[in-house]
């Protein structure tokens, strides 16, 4: 019998990489429409935008506004992503985000070094700078994150050695900045994962802090989102990165055309079946999804928004059940 | 530590789920190509085709033109798919097929009684009535299926008890026919299963018939059929059906467009990657499964035929790491 989590909580992240990844030109007042539609799924953490160089993600061009408005409910927070200092202060700026810092690290060198054009050394000094950062802006970090912690593109093979050298740099960072790190996210960047590979380094990190909150950052590059976050919550795993619809998509060349984050609204269906609380709302999590694929205007890879849920025939079944007996 | 199978064998069902569910006209011999390409994977059972009324599935009005059609590779078992009598003698008739006797039940009356016509006593006469038409043509019967085993869109939940009395009854007329029934396909047809339920509905057969194997036909109507294989090869399961590129999709008007089969080449992949031997050739089967998309002229929902494999990916690592040691 496994010990699975009474409580999962799913963050979304659908919005920001859903539209930065859409070649087509999507009115800011739709983009907003969604960030809305999300609010009221029961959702507490949504990522609405990235705060990026316009030139190179054109789809974000418009972060500013999209940020100044969607109408924030009370109890959800609202984040964005930024990659620079600059990009930072456009959040900050905006005046209208939750933030909480993050330190960011990835456990393949090559990757790092095509992705971000650092080494380790160069990356962990980046991330002490912005910790210095953070602070000046009164900015609590408490969490960190592990990028291609399954494997790699370009690397191949990633070992837990490596995953393990990255999250005890996060703690020495933390550690050196007086900052409680709690919670550290293992992100299967390019794919690689599979079910006993997200036991085995789930297994190793949890081994070595084994009060640390791990939470994971799935792709479905190959089919395994679900099988994935099931061998995770078997792990005992309480906290995932989701899309809704499954929007965004793999930015690899070698991957090209691939799906992106594993579907909100699916993995939430299967919590649900499971018994395990979201607080999630599964027909408006399907609602949201439909207006996300109406907003892209292709089909988008998420299962639930076709076949629809099971409680919907349950309640077909003891409607008609209803009827039968008012009518014997 | 989970007891995995060492080897599980996939039957391949993706000619006859995927061309008789097609709305268009398919040339014969396309539908041919894709068999013989099959049969180059490694795979040791195919479904070709289903002999049906033409007038109800005009996609498989050309059955016997494609079983003529195909090469029969030497280790390959090549089969048909009936629903009468009159199907099966056209089965015989064909001459080129391989024949096992399977008794078919379903484990909700409600969906038996729309989808057959008939209440469990009507279907359980009718496959005694199969037994002595098996007997009569000489063909062995040593397996069983249960159709709906995990939940049905007309009665909703499927009791595990309701599961057992269908598999009792399948080892009841095989010992009245002196056949050893050593195998039984639980099946979701109407894609209600989530992994725990998989292992309750298996665990629960295997309690009862710890000798017998127990095979899964699993639907990815809502996404989860890659994490219930998972959950299935956590319980030892080593008998899949899948279907290449996920052909085929739901008949049923709940689901309307909704995925069909879990995906042959995903369900190989992740076997793969556990190192579970197969005796599947992936890079084959990927290139079969183009072939599938390439033959229904639309996407179909397989995700390792876009993303490719890793070990197309280790290759790379692996001939770049050469170049690098060649130069310096």
């Amino acid at each position: 019998m496994s010990d699975f989590p009474k409580f999962v909580q799913i963050n979304e992240e659908g919005p920001r990489e859903g539209f930065q990844i859409e070649k087509g030109n999507i009115p800011t007042e739709r983009k907003i429409a969604l960030i809305d539609a999300l609010s009221e799924t029961g959702l507490k953490q949504i990522q609405t935008v990235s705060f990026v160089n316009p030139r190179r993600v054109p789809g974000m061009a418009d972060a500013e506004a999209v940020v100044r408005g969607f109408r924030r409910k009370e109890g959800v927070r609202y984040t964005a992503l930024w990659l620079n200092d600059k990009g930072f202060q456009r959040a900050l700026a905006s005046g209208r985000l939750d933030f909480r810092g993050s330190i960011s690290t990835t456990a393949s060198a090559q990757f790092l070094a095509r992705n971000q054009q650092r080494t380790q050394e160069e990356n962990l000094a980046a991330q002490r700078a912005m910790m210095a950062l953070f602070k000046a802006s009164g900015v609590n970090v408490d969490r960190g994150s592990v990028m291609a912690a399954f494997g790699c593109n370009y690397q191949g093979e990633v070992p837990v050695d490596a995953v393990l050298r990255q999250v005890d740099a996060i703690m020495d960072i933390g550690r050196e900045h007086g900052c409680d790190i709690g919670e550290v996210s293992l992100a299967d960047t390019m794919g690689w994962a599979t079910p006993e590979a997200i036991k085995r380094v789930v297994g190793a990190v949890r081994e070595r802090y084994p009060a640390l909150r791990v939470g994971l950052h799935l792709h479905d590059t190959r089919g395994m989102g679900i099988a994935n976050a099931y061998a995770g919550l078997q792990m005992g795993v309480d906290l995932f990165d989701a899309t809704i619809a499954g929007l965004g998509g793999c930015p690899f060349a070698a991957n090209q055309g691939a799906a992106g984050n594993v579907c909100t609204e699916d993995l939430a269906f299967m919590l649900a079946e499971m018994g395990i609380e979201t607080g999630l709302d599964l027909d408006a999590l399907i609602a949201a999804a439909e207006l996300a694929e109406d907003i892209v205007g292709h089909p988008l890879p998420g299962s639930l928004k076709v076949a629809g849920s099971l409680d919907v025939l349950r309640r077909r079944v003891a409607a008609r059940a209803e009827n039968a007996t008012g009518a014997a």
